[in-house]
């Protein structure tokens, strides 16, 4: 931690804050500079966490040193951590392709979806059964049901379940059916759910929060993995800006900058971020590209006849045509599908 | 709902368009331009909420006609809406302030902060005792240790509680200490927690997500008040944008699009905006001046000891001219204090 | 300037680090923590701006401890610079109100609009001649002949004149005519029109940029003042963020960090903020009550027929009101209008 | 055009609405729905362009059918365009890279950069001679002399040049020396440059502001269009969000968003949108997958050395294994490098 005094900081100040700092068992160091004296803190800088050293009277700016999270701290493994999803890893070299509709809608339409997107390579099946939406007026899930129609379809198909969870008393439920509970973007800071997936033995998905920064999304992680559920994938799914040509604004940079940061596996979900189907393929390129090892693709059978988020579905040619063309771009950056 | 097709649409896509939006109920009107066709919806447009009309071939554009809120939405009410807090109501002429620690830390920092605001003019107190954190390592209130604080300061000082709830099991726990829950900016969309709460017969305040439009704050007002809890308050924050000045972006023109949009009171919360001490009298007039119904104002006895923002507490002896300075401001508006 | 180090720093390259900033004339500092090492630079951190110092192997971060900008800096002037326009100055107790319509569209809609404001209390007249639009097919001014038209309505109402610059070519033509010669938004950051215009001896309206950070503002107005003019008004006039409930996001908090960052007056443009006629008034009341220096009001003869801007230009008798109501507002702050 | 009426529209004025509407020699057309009543504007809708129809009494909204770009809109072009840098042209199969220095440093690094870049396979050479900078106190570029020693290189390396332009008065002299003029962020809405610009005989790279809408671009393109010069090229190169990871947000999904919104050729300027150098190849990668026709790169011989952004420069051997990395990238997208 360095604290940078104002210009015109006195010695009565300075004095005061050096034993506020060594109050806490740190050491202190003055750096007397032309216009501005530094004090450098020196040992375990968490203690200072959430201490309000700019009330100090004199303080004029605080840097920290550390970064605030650590079990997803890039520097504290060893190696990338690979997160089992059915039969395979997410993280592994082989891209995993996770694809569904939005909403389970019925069995009839989840069961032709995962055939053919298994088919067409697809490694897990998503599907809402509990649906997070902006307005109470519309459809929220067919809830336990739509758990049962999914594992129904995972026990014909053998393709692991992907289905959000939402609200903590319903841990147990989800994770009955579910092999990854994800926690959608609006819960990303719902601190009581990431505590209660992280005492799971189940995957969490943990998607980004549309106004968090690649440090709050860490953080929400370390909320998880404190309780002893280190299996998180991190998904990259948009975020709000003033750019309306998307639904979202896809952060593509914060794929390579989380596996730079974390050594938990990094997904993307262009369907969510573009909001529109003809810029999916793209962006599953794009993201597979800049080095993510998955992707979550909304696929559906008659998208215009889709209960939610129709406009961004694949129809099932549409999915084809993507994995087909994802194919070389994971091979060109030594990936496979 | 009114769409629009692509410059190219066939007659028979155009049929089939007509075809989809009668299958709802709805009756369909043709309108030819030079370079577009328009198909306009007539009838019970929420039937359309959700139905991805972009899907459908030919579609270009669409738009909605009527806002997605009812329960809130300003015209479906007679009058402005007095939410009760204590003795007092919010939306009346009188600014309600709203002042108190961040997090409760003990009886005795609370108690003296009560008194104090109290007789500064403050006609609430607000104090964490379950309090959301981005990192898991920081303080996170002292639960109901907390809660019984708040109800014994009630007791000795007679203001109302305001106290944040972050968990729907906690919803009965919460309400038997509580004047007002509060629904952080974090949790806006926790569509649970929403109804949850929506089910208690306790006022809600309800914070504006980092990420929210007035939109996305209005229809999580609608989730309360469908489950019969029509006692809302609706607090502007600050939300994240590019701008590093201040912790947050401090939306004033969502006060008085709100007072527009809307029959429910709109409160401010110029410290969370702020981040900083020193910006939070500016801030607190500019939100009366522009039709705020009352602040929300954090208050330490010895800021730079705060477990939680510190940095932007008020002094006593800075609340006391906050409301000092506050008081003209409000008459000059038409408001008390 | 304050480097840390990565946690896995060589002697070596703490060497390299400390050799690199020596030759540029600076002292260098060490101070080891438990985790990273901070390199302290003493001496004049000027001559490192630019240095492209996180290049250096081993760097992790570099904080600046000083301000970018000196003239504009508070800290650098003895008292608040008061801007002459016309017989008053901005920056002085009576808040100043400059209104006008959007565009010039012709002499008598200019004079009738002059003189309405200026009975209404408006001490300049704001109009464009040279018209900034986002589309080459909108209305883009009257050119020379607006000004001409500019410079016979102050002639007949003694009203000053504000009027915007778009060209280095025009420099002189322009300062021929107006008082105040005002850079746009979209050119706060064309570094050749802030040269040419920091030569004259008119006074600077700068307007921030939609995208422009606090200090962005404060460097523009330095290419301005570098240039010996140090005659610069800066305003406040809403950002480009996700807020879709209002045409740009009014940054309010701005202006209180503005008036203690610089000792330059500082106004609001609540017309363009807003984009919606009906929020004219409560921006302007908050944007006073937080401490606005004065305010650009667009106002037109019939707005419904404005050329430009119509949906916020105020009519006359709404100027009338907002003037009205601006007053107590103003007092309630210590001010006068 | 498509006008909604409030809710409680009188016929007196739906009346003036139409008549308004109709001066302007368009027809209307009235729709009447349950809740609201919607007037369609039938005829030419561009002489209504900034016509401020919210103004008139009784109206809540109004949509626009058609984009109000037209040189630039894909639906008005036959084909792709492809604009001609040197003996190559942008915009066909081959991804066009141009690479050198941020700026002008001295003949010697420049004429090192060009031979080392084109060797791995660059065919354009950029390079600032006039450099826009946000502080007045950073270096800004060699002028004249940096244009020189760019032609100088040219003649050596057979590369063209790409080179900025900040000021309408140095049209000719850059022209003179520069392949293809470059448009910085910052000045993307300086209307009077790019007027000027467009009536060159030069291609221009135009790149995106920081808080353009992709329509605002497009915009910006028409006004060069407009004077008669059609080879434009738009850059991607970062907007501005509260994402604080890189140095601005690049938004990826713009590039397959312009592919199919205008006929122009599109590339992306990965340098800038990261600003770290370690995120340059994998957002390289992402902008090549997408459908970027070509790419903007920094490079410099001793980035640590650099005057301007040395952070976000690539070595010489990284520069060789960016290109090395792209190229199977680029042939999976069925392009070449």
């Amino acid at each position: 931690m360095i604290i940078i005094t104002r210009h015109d900081v006195t010695d009565e100040e300075l004095d005061h804050i050096r034993e506020r700092v060594e109050a806490f068992g740190l050491q202190t160091h003055l750096s007397r500079g032309k216009h501005r004296t530094v004090v450098g803190c020196i040992g375990d800088e968490e203690v200072l966490a959430g201490v309000p050293l700019l009330s100090i009277p004199g303080v004029e700016a605080v840097h920290t040193v550390m970064k605030p999270y650590k079990l997803a701290n890039a520097q504290f493994a060893a190696e990338p951590t690979k997160v089992p999803m059915g039969s395979i890893s997410v993280g592994d070299t082989a891209v995993a392709v996770v694809a569904g509709p939005c909403s389970v809608e019925g069995l009839d339409m989840l069961t032709q979806t995962a055939q053919r997107v298994k088919k067409a390579g697809a490694v897990g099946l998503r599907g809402g059964a509990f649906k997070p939406r902006s307005s109470p007026y519309s459809f929220s899930g067919l809830g336990e049901d739509g758990l049962k129609m999914l594992a129904d379809v995972r026990a014909e198909t053998g393709l692991p379940i992907v289905t959000e969870i939402m609200d903590p008393r319903q841990a147990d439920l989800v994770a009955e059916y579910a092999d990854v509970l994800q926690i959608g973007a609006r819960n990303m800071q719902n601190f009581t759910l990431l505590t209660e997936v992280g005492r799971l033995q189940r995957p969490i998905l943990l998607k980004r929060g549309m106004a968090a920064t690649v440090e709050d999304l860490l953080l929400a992680a370390e909320y998880v993995m404190k309780q002893g559920n280190e299996n998180v994938i991190l998904c990259e799914r948009g975020i709000r800006t003033f750019s309306d040509a998307t639904r979202n604004t896809f952060d593509l940079a914060a794929i390579p900058v989380l596996k730079k940061e974390t050594h938990l596996p990094v997904i993307a979900d262009p369907s969510h971020a573009a909001g529109r189907r003809d810029l999916v393929a793209p962006l599953s390129y794009a993201a597979v590209a800049a080095g993510a090892d998955g992707l979550l693709i909304e696929v559906h059978p008659v998208p215009e006849e889709a209960i939610s988020d129709g406009d961004q579905s694949l129809t099932f040619d549409e999915f084809d045509a993507l994995m087909e063309g994802l194919k070389p771009v994971a091979e060109a950056v030594g990936r496979s599908l």
